[in-house]
């Protein structure tokens, strides 16, 4: 019998202790993984790929390198010494290198290289090593950061996280874009959204989040779509306002900004980023925003109710030109394009209490008051043919009591594409799902 | 056009800052739901639920009530006064009050009550109001503090956090107890775990984690098994030891606890828990654990290679006594037992480099070094009868080089039912999904 204690293994440097190391002649020991290897005559360069950065090590004609590949990895122990070619500054000058694992093959493609360039079916399918570039991996890098400051913000506004099924009976958005299985012999689904159960929530705890996968049926291909991605949702109850469910949301944007900023200033830097300004996002309301891209752009509007892509762009482009943003709220959607849980602007019901975010031409947000009357949206749902008893949990909710409430889901993997200004939101999931793609 | 620029609505006065208001008569305005009414006469007694607890209200004659049903949401304003008999040490003498929203009919069930005695079932179906019953209500915060303190701890021991695929083309963890689907043709599968991926993610930043569901098709109902459930994973590359795993785990309960102890009183006190002590957590071998508890309290083994629910309680107990420790790590797994990715026990390879962790009686967690090299992973595939051409994407890993690893997976519904002492996981679960319920 042991006893585990919790207590920390033997330190092992990071780069960041490195980059506070004396340069006074001590030992220290890495591992890594060995992500290039340059034989220069008398020395190597080993380019040391550690999970915070690279390394240079110089190995003299004395320590032997037999079978060290590139993708092997290793515990070096060495000396740090200045050289303001090496990354960070400094070199290690290696007195002991011991192998710890070894590849079976080589790379197929050589992911030690600044940019790869390779066809994005090749880079999905080798999507296991082709994250090992140094680039790739900081789009991930970031993401951690909005996915870290989404939740710190909520935390902070007293939002309480939440876990909801993903195996559902029914629906939330409807359509035909939905997953389905078999549960049992019943039939069953996979969530689009976790709108029931958040609104559920907020007769609990009057404020909650969940950031979690989603799954929509999309049957096109384009690089806006994935067939399973990550919501930030949050649902706020005793609004007065559907305005403070984007105060909340630009709110959440500064916070991911000043994080990305302070604690992800080396991945900006090696994905060459600026970050936007987001100290006021405009906000413009559906008609008024269709209206004015057409009329700037020369673009006709074709679809009165709802927004083409290519009107996505040009708002933003409008928003960018006349106000130096690049995130502009759209307003006041049409009722007949929301879900029957929106709520309808008393002072005009063909519109909602709703609003998207663009970002950069993008959709990244959807979100709007709810109805929270009983009578309310048991009549909306037969207005819309649907059958109220069919919903009979869900509407558990305005039956016994719901505050006014509103809220909104966030595309992670949206968010992350237009922020690192990549031109597919594969590029932005670590494993895409497409209408082809299951794998790996 | 408006500016939308983050900021906070004008403060309406959470129960935080009511017991840190003076008691000089300032008007202070709250929002919440009435949680309980009780009319006394001249003046009436108003239980108002808010996100962080119940607030009294008192109304004399002067305020009308009229429509006033429990559940209903208002927005009041009133004095605090001390009152040694209210929660909190003080109640609210209404001035004003305005209904927000009212219920269409009452509560099926008192959730105002302490307790609530429901039959499993019927709280199940009545969930979206049943969670409205404060001590229901902070089973699911302890379950929240549980998800922040995982992820604090990890990202303080520098792990990455990531999302990965939840519709997959194979499982992880083999067998019948897998959810199939049709993914436009062809056959997918909801994942068991995020296993292929979390050690795909080992080679890209060395450790890594995530929180997030994961399915089982268990075809048997027991008080411990959930069909969809949260996962909290981790993975770690260049480990000495599969040791270094438990030491993180233990690392994690020390964080936990604090956390809970810290931000989470309030919860604590109204379920009546005391936190375990974590200091530290005795592990004992898998023979010799079965050996103790069937000699300690008379049950012989019959299964040498597994242990059965009644020796994980015996384990537990043995611990217990023996050491004072709820918890207690059972380790080396026999190898016909361990999924086929467990590095065998170089010293005696009938048994893996693994452990589960054992909580009063149950297991929480599972966790193991993995195999790293190509040659011994194929060599173990083989050996089971498995096909390593259908897992060609996962073996790129190996193939191409990662270092020693391992890792673990925590079911955060058994953590929060063990901990909160509940009969049953689905108590733990805000929806939960079993082999006959798919709602709520």
């Amino acid at each position: 019998m042991d006893f585990v204690t919790g207590s920390a293994p033997e330190g092992r440097y990071e780069i960041a202790d490195l980059r506070r190391c004396e340069r006074d002649g001590q030992e220290v020991t890495v591992h890594g993984a060995i992500h290039a290897r340059r034989d220069m005559g008398s020395i190597t360069f080993l380019t040391l790929r550690k999970r915070d950065g690279v390394v240079q090590c110089v190995a003299d004609a004395g320590i032997d390198l037999t079978g060290l590949s590139e993708e092997a990895t290793v515990l070096v122990t060495g000396t740090v010494r200045d050289d303001e070619r090496a990354p960070n500054g400094f070199e290690l000058a290696i007195t002991k290198l011991q192998i710890l694992s070894t590849p079976a093959e080589p790379l197929p493609v050589p992911v030690s290289k600044w940019k790869l360039n390779l066809n994005l079916d090749t880079e999905l399918n080798l999507r296991p090593v082709v994250l090992r570039n140094l680039r790739k991996r900081s789009v991930f890098k970031i993401q951690e950061g909005l996915g870290r400051a989404f939740r710190a913000y909520m935390e902070g506004q007293k939002f309480t996280e939440i876990h909801t099924p993903k195996i559902v009976h029914a629906g939330a958005e409807g359509g035909s874009n939905i997953f389905r299985l078999d549960y049992f012999g019943k039939k069953a689904f996979l969530t689009q959204s976790p709108q029931f159960y958040k609104q559920m929530m907020v007769g609990v705890y009057e404020r909650v989040f969940e950031l979690a996968p989603v799954f929509r049926a999309e049957k096109h291909s384009t690089p806006r779509h994935l067939n399973e991605y990550t919501s930030m949702d949050f649902e706020m109850g005793y609004i007065q306002s559907f305005t403070e469910l984007m105060e909340m949301e630009t709110g959440f944007l500064q916070c991911a900004m000043a994080l990305l900023a302070q604690e992800y200033a080396d991945d900006l830097k090696r994905l060459n980023l600026t970050l936007p300004s987001v100290e006021k996002i405009p906000a413009l309301r559906f008609d008024e925003a269709k209206r004015l891209a057409a009329e700037k752009y020369g673009r006709p509007i074709r679809d009165p109710y709802d927004l083409e892509p290519e009107e996505e762009v040009n708002i933003s482009r409008y928003a960018k030109q006349t106000w130096d943003s690049d995130f502009v709220f759209v307003t006041h959607y049409p009722s007949k394009k929301r879900p029957f849980y929106a709520m309808d602007d008393p002072a005009d019901p063909k519109y909602t209490l709703s609003f998207d975010l663009l970002f950069r031409g993008m959709e990244v947000t959807t979100g709007g008051q709810r109805i929270h009357s009983y009578e309310g949206q048991v009549a909306k749902m037969l207005d819309r043919g649907m059958h109220p008893e069919e919903f009979t949990q869900y509407l558990m909710l305005h039956k016994h009591g719901v505050p006014p409430h509103g809220g909104l889901g966030i595309g992670l993997e949206r968010l992350t594409m237009k922020l690192c200004e990549l031109d597919n939101v594969r590029h932005a999931c670590l494993f895409p799902r497409d209408l082809n793609r299951l794998e790996p």
